[in-house]
């Protein structure tokens, strides 16, 4: 195993890639092992850098994760995690994003048995092209984990707005602040499974092509 | 109609939110009118911003772009453009993103014409929850377009690598380089659309459930 990683924290910074600026990249050893690389760049960044040049060999999977909070409903789109497991799929390689749904007194070590446990199945299994998969671990002691559960993504929303502030000189502001909340409360979602003890896992695709749509929409008058 | 932009170019910066830094935002004025606003966030937090706290009125539709080179294939996650709309969409308003396929001697006005009308038909059906439309128009005079397709999203990627330097202290650097390869010729692409003369219009969605897939996956021996 090698590890990419950002060299701070890359919270709601969705699926960007740095292209217009370099990138720094710090080696961490322990004695004479190498143990991985801090980059500079964001997490999608990371799984290009490491593909792509670090490492002498492509990888059989990519994990992106553990996170320090859940990654379900609408958040997925913002979420860098799943976007750095979506960027290995994109590049050909199996891949599964991992969190645990908490922000504070996380518990680990059964998120990384569950990422484990899902990694040895996708390398024995393979996934289908343009899919991998999104796995959410409550933040529980392992006997109140009521079982594992394959979800869809569910809705949630954002009721926000921006504060107006001035800085030190006097010079105006805004910063974001809202309130999140859940919008679909159907078992079949992995926010319902998550809240009631169930590890979540998700197929997701990067297909973004609403298909069903596309037989209305062709029946529009669009004229070029 | 008002525009709310980023204060410079923010490629392939995807659907990241700016949530630990605040963000400025500059207003523009011709004479006693206000032309718009200027952020120093990414195109989704433009969307955020405006929506929830610069308008005075919720917007009835959210038109993003008109991007400087296409938005299509794979590339439509890296899309800050598609993003924004994402984001308005999100939030429950209608939304198109537009995209002029090239990045040298724009035309812009045919674009903005085709804009219009996807616009005006979006105004006057609606759109489905979740679903939004990206379209992309070939930068060719109106005389050589061909017509219009509703499209599926196609596939493409990058052969890459990081071109290794070193700065004026002797410290290494990376910078992404590679080339951009298509690689889904299938007439039905938005890709293929828009190499042949034809407007594209795709209906994507923020659902990224691989839904068909829910069902296999649920075999699989995964076990909390």
């Amino acid at each position: 195993m090698t590890v990419v990683a950002p060299d701070a924290e890359r919270s709601a910074i969705g699926h960007a890639i740095t292209t217009f600026t370099p990138l720094r990249v710090k080696e961490y050893w322990r004695g004479r092992t190498l143990m991985g690389y801090a980059s500079s760049g964001t997490p999608a960044d990371c799984v290009k850098l490491g593909v792509g040049t670090l490492f002498d060999r492509r990888p059989d999977l990519v994990v992106s994760g553990i996170n320090l909070g859940s990654n379900t409903a609408t958040n997925v789109i913002y979420s860098g995690t799943v976007s750095a497991a979506t960027e290995a799929r994109i590049l050909g390689i199996p891949s599964i994003a991992v969190s645990l749904a908490t922000v504070t007194d996380p518990q680990w070590a059964y998120a990384a048995t569950i990422g484990r446990r899902v990694a040895a199945q996708v390398l024995e299994r393979g996934l289908p092209p343009k899919v991998l998969l999104n796995v959410n671990v409550p933040n529980l002691p392992r006997a109140e984990i009521r079982g594992i559960r394959v979800t869809r993504q569910g809705d949630s929303l954002y009721e926000e707005g921006y504060e107006l502030r001035r800085d030190p000189r006097g010079q105006p502001y805004y910063w974001l602040v809202g309130t999140y909340r859940l919008s679909d409360e159907d078992e079949e979602t992995d926010a319902w499974a998550l809240a009631n003890g169930y590890v979540s896992v998700t197929p997701i695709t990067f297909d973004l092509t609403a298909h069903e749509q596309r037989e209305a929409l062709a029946a529009w008058r669009l004229r070029a």
